[in-house]
């Protein structure tokens, strides 16, 4: 099957945790790290997250840099690469930030997602596909957006969504950034949830090195 | 309060998970980390677990290398650090490893503790502190360490024990080796579990290095 080269891009803290267990954002990242991601963004055709990140952390998921979105249109692209939601039962609040027109915005969801809410989105201008009969057919996605032209695919998470691309063996590389900080829980969300994988997925490292206060890696699934 | 200097030595997947949901051990370090970790346990005056970590992967604790342990009796010392186990309920199995005589075991209990299982320990020639009302009182027991000339102490985890150490501020230093697995699981044991801290504790990154397949990361507690 024909899909994007996906890679998965988290900032965690040292113990593997991506927020604490109320699911507050905590501050992970650094100034380097931030402008390391725009520029992962900025190079990206297509940025995806899960419905529960759009619904903890209500991100933009655009190109900060006003540079590196003038690059973009200089090489014949949008100012901002595709969002893309994965969202089986189409909960997406119509205000959050990702649906504010700033790029374009593709919400996937399932044939259980509410057929007027679909609607709606798409009188709205965002595009809406149905895939999937109960959750979304990640596979199936993949291979959509490759026949829409995406060929490189950044996901930022969560938790949840992570663990299931990783599950079906969407994934291409992953990069950590662990930011100077220790989380802890039980209940926090970590880099990868879900059920654990038995045996565990095997990763080779092709980059470490200190970013800010902070350190970077980033790992090949093999 | 005096009190050894304390470091935590853990072997984590990227994910941050210690062990699978089944908290079966998985493979995770590498050889040269293991070379690394007998090379702490030789330099330390003491070796501490909790007893989640005993009942789950009966550790040990011991120094591997031969070389090592006749460098330490030529310092003077015993060939093996004390081992220490933190155990409220005073549930460790009698035939567990680290009561196998190979080196001297402290256990750590509660007055929770049953008052039998200490006497047939002590009988065993097993070291028993009770010290605590409901739960092991680690403030306590690091002060009877270091009266007893433990300097310096590796702790070798659960992620409960982890976390209790770090909720009393009692850890100078975490040591994380990151294996090149993914386990994934939001029930898997993670480096730091228990409940959250709020907000994140601050650590600065002291090294960090490739390290056989995986990464090496050591942080002081700021």
């Amino acid at each position: 099957m024909k899909r994007p080269f996906v890679f998965i891009n988290v900032a965690s803290s040292v113990d593997g945790k991506i927020s604490n267990e109320k699911r507050v954002q905590v501050k992970i990242s650094s100034p380097e790290d931030f402008k390391r991601v725009d520029e992962l963004r900025a190079k990206s055709d297509a940025i995806m997250v899960g419905i529960g990140t759009v619904l903890s952390d209500d991100p933009r998921l655009t190109v900060k840099s006003e540079e590196l979105r003038f690059e973009r249109v200089k090489r014949g692209l949008p100012p901002n690469p595709l969002r893309v939601v994965v969202d089986s039962k189409c909960r997406i609040p119509l205000n959050a930030k990702v649906l504010d027109g700033s790029a374009k915005t593709l919400i996937a969801v399932s044939e259980r997602a509410d057929f007027e809410k679909v609607e709606t989105l798409r009188r709205m201008g965002v595009d809406v596909l149905v895939c999937g009969e109960e959750k979304v057919d990640l596979r199936g996605l993949m291979k959509n957006l490759y026949d829409f032209g995406v060929r490189i695919l950044m996901v930022e998470g969560g938790a949840t969504l992570n663990w299931a691309l990783l599950k079906e063996r969407l994934v291409d590389e992953i990069c950590v950034y662990y930011g100077n900080v220790i989380i802890g829980g039980s209940k926090s969300p970590t880099i990868v949830d879900g059920r654990s994988f038995d045996p565990p997925i095997n990763l080779e490292l092709v980059e470490v090195k200190r970013l800010g206060s902070g350190v970077l890696t980033r790992w090949i699934l093999k």
